[in-house]
């Protein structure tokens, strides 16, 4: 258990003494989920971290403005929106969903600030793992660039997922991509064709599933 | 000077006796600049924080590749890229130079890590404003969308600019410029004349002046 703990993201480096200290002080809430059952929905106050230990989660990040919804998987460990604890915006981007069984712990947010962030490896982590996110985020901004209408898929997809490698679900309508990426149905939807032709992507009513985006966002004609 | 201090992004909320036991331990080496004279520059290491005390800066990202430079302004209080002391790219994304004159103070990596950030306010101070910081990227990131040769344009500036409003100097050839938006030379002329007649840009040989970006954006045909 201890090493599970100490694999964590924004555990990591902690000695084992520091570990017990911190189990004496502070309360970590285990919880267990079965595949589909929800663990934090999109909107949500982000009033604590939420550490999967164990398993695979499914996070869906849906905009109702522009009619879609993008999931994505991620494999433990993992801290769930670390930057959402602090900020302007302190909810939850996405909804998290457990697609395999799920063992995770959470730990409240007064804990974080009263007793984790007198561990100076914990703040290091913490301000590191927000400043990647802020440091990743601006590239992806920088580099955004119009282009054909298979580049345009390809930067819709990058620009909002969380992780640019993975298999990934974006459910909508071609109609509406169209409008989304400025192009015209037919254009979308050939260019959609002509990726599944080559595996990249795979179609089906409502839905586009990318089996690996980081094969896809490589792919040049 | 107490109170300039305590009004500075990181500092602010601590007490008068916090600020003087600070500056016991830490040392704050003061700077004075005059207009035009670099502060720090885009690529350098980043060990430091710069706060601005007095004046208003000027930062210039500059993209070798796409060929383009973009001019922001800023006035004091600020501090200069927090975001960039930690994470794994721990360079300046931006030249910084002082376009007034200036007054500033610099506090070194080592006495953030080991001294200002034994006071929770400023360890909060610090988490707040870099998870702003990427909260404000990732909404950017997902309005991102495609749409005409001016809204490509607006979008290009949005998507690059650190402040959403103010004035902004974008230094790029208009051929450069269309071939980063994927439009032709002709259509991108037409809108920034078409936006010049309506004086919310100003064109200059090589240089596109912006006397306010937030009235620009909020321009609609």
């Amino acid at each position: 258990m201890y090493d599970t703990l100490l694999d964590l993201p924004l555990l990591q480096g902690l000695g084992r003494a520091d570990l017990t200290n911190i189990l004496e002080k502070v309360k970590f809430h285990f919880d267990k989920y079965t595949p589909g059952q929800p663990i934090t929905a999109q909107g949500d106050k982000c009033d604590k971290l939420i550490f999967i230990l164990k398993g695979r989660i499914r996070s869906e990040l849906t905009d109702k403005e522009n009619r879609y919804a993008l999931d994505e998987f991620i494999d433990a460990p993992h801290v769930i929106e670390p930057y959402s604890l602090f900020g302007m915006v302190t909810n939850y981007s996405s909804s998290y969903y457990a697609d395999t069984d799920v063992s995770c712990v959470t730990i409240k947010k007064e804990y974080i600030l009263t007793e984790l962030n007198k561990y100076n490896i914990f703040q290091l982590n913490y301000l590191n793992i927000i400043s990647n996110r802020a440091q990743s985020l601006h590239n992806r901004l920088l580099h955004t660039h119009v282009g054909d209408t298979r580049e345009k898929i390809i930067n819709f997809l990058q620009q909002r997922c969380l992780n640019p490698s993975g298999e990934k679900y974006l459910h909508i309508r071609m109609e509406d991509f169209a409008i989304l990426i400025d192009d015209t149905r037919l254009n979308v939807s050939r260019a959609l064709n002509n990726l599944q032709d080559r595996g990249l992507v795979a179609l089906s009513r409502g839905e586009i599933h990318i089996p690996d985006l980081e094969k896809l966002s490589k792919y040049k004609v």
